[in-house]
């Protein structure tokens, strides 16, 4: 069962208990601590590792496979030296809109840190998604996305230089580059995106802070602009535990 | 590096080398795996663990690791007692389309199993979904999703009986359940859609055939009719390592 899903009626999907075959022990565990979980509410406060094996007649071990599962999946968080119940994940439109908007909009303050601000030749594969000769200078633009302080991204930019020649000297890389893009006075037309969920690498998860092998989300998008020339290539790595996606479909003529 | 995404110009994002800190031995191993697995391409045959051991002059435990994480990722197959390079993901459009047009259109052949076909009163959160009435019979249609026989993923849909009374006697639950809402008269005017990532429950890992605790891509739709009344709310859990999500955006008025 995850946060902000609704309950199904009688048999739950992801109840875990499979008709047949074995149920491990931490997942009995891990079901009877989303009951807690549900009790105790955001911010609430888990008694320790030593306390609930204690209650739950299990090794230590156990509840430590538990615990790691719900906080993977973002239901808990590790605070100080306890472990309290997450809020819920935050919901980012997939749009053109930028990942300020997105944030902002959950009521959340958006930040960047700076990683790398580089120029680079395009390699083939690169130069073909940017539809740019090989060795094209391009912008390589990496920065660590925060929401309230917290670092829950990391995203990668690729660009060619002759679009923005200026980033280096004008762009604030703590700023939103759409914003920035609109400033040059180049507009989004569209974007192809594509959506998988990945592991963190040990760099990533270094950079934002995760516990490495973490499943995160990541989107790759290509965005064109307004004349359907591609602009930009990214690469943005979200936290699985602290991100969903959402999206509104239409039917062509709603028939 | 994942498949199918272009390798970034010179300092790759996702190399996993820190800029500092300390890299697991597991994740050089599994770097040196990744040349060779784009060395052999999909269907070639990696060797044993225990040659892969002596080849990189680390422990099988550590060979094993690099294995899990590349297996998880999809990047490798178990095929009978060996490991091979796995095929690039199947893309499933964010669309309205089913999931039969979707894996189509991958030149695949779509297939399903039935696990359950309940009747169910609604519970409060999903008579709110659904807009129906409290304790509003239900059906509860649970399969599991194949693509060219292999198990891929577990759908889960709620729609209210009032809407297809006769679906027990004239669905076959191995097609499409889009198509039948055709036949039926009802066509889908829109859908508000939510994905996350999750870990596979025991259950899921049991019915899809994964290991569990595999990082799922988990699709939460709530449709609605041509005259906007919800009609169906579904749960689709995708095996993470075999699926990837693609969309097109457009900009309002490309502008």
């Amino acid at each position: 069962m995850n946060h902000g899903t609704p309950r199904p009626p009688v048999a739950p999907v992801r109840s875990g208990v499979p008709d047949h075959g074995r149920v491990p022990k931490y997942y009995l565990v891990k079901a009877q601590l989303e009951d807690l979980i549900a009790e105790l509410g955001p911010g609430g406060r888990l008694p320790t590792e030593a306390d609930l094996a204690e209650r739950h007649h299990v090794a230590r071990a156990t509840v430590r496979q538990a615990l790691r599962d719900l906080l993977l999946e973002g239901r808990l968080r590790r605070q100080g030296r306890g472990t309290v119940v997450a809020g819920p994940k935050i919901e980012q439109p997939l749009s053109l809109a930028s990942y300020t908007e997105g944030v902002t909009r959950q009521g959340l303050r958006p930040g960047r840190t700076l990683i790398t601000l580089d120029r680079l030749p395009a390699d083939p594969p690169m130069a073909q998604r940017l539809a740019v000769p090989e060795g094209e200078p391009l912008w390589h633009l990496e920065r660590v996305l925060r929401a309230d302080e917290e670092r829950v991204g990391l995203e990668s930019t690729y660009v060619p230089v002759a679009r923005v020649p200026h980033l280096e000297r004008e762009f604030d890389p703590e700023g939103s580059f759409y914003g920035y893009l609109r400033e040059c006075g180049l507009r989004l037309g569209g974007a192809d995106e594509r959506i998988e969920t990945v592991l963190a690498t040990p760099r990533e998860a270094l950079l934002i802070g995760t516990p490495p092998a973490l499943p995160m989300l990541l989107l790759h998008r290509r965005s064109r602009d307004a004349a359907g020339h591609p602009l930009e290539q990214v690469r943005t790595l979200y936290r699985g535990d602290r991100f969903s996606f959402t999206l509104a479909l239409h039917a062509p003529d709603a028939d």
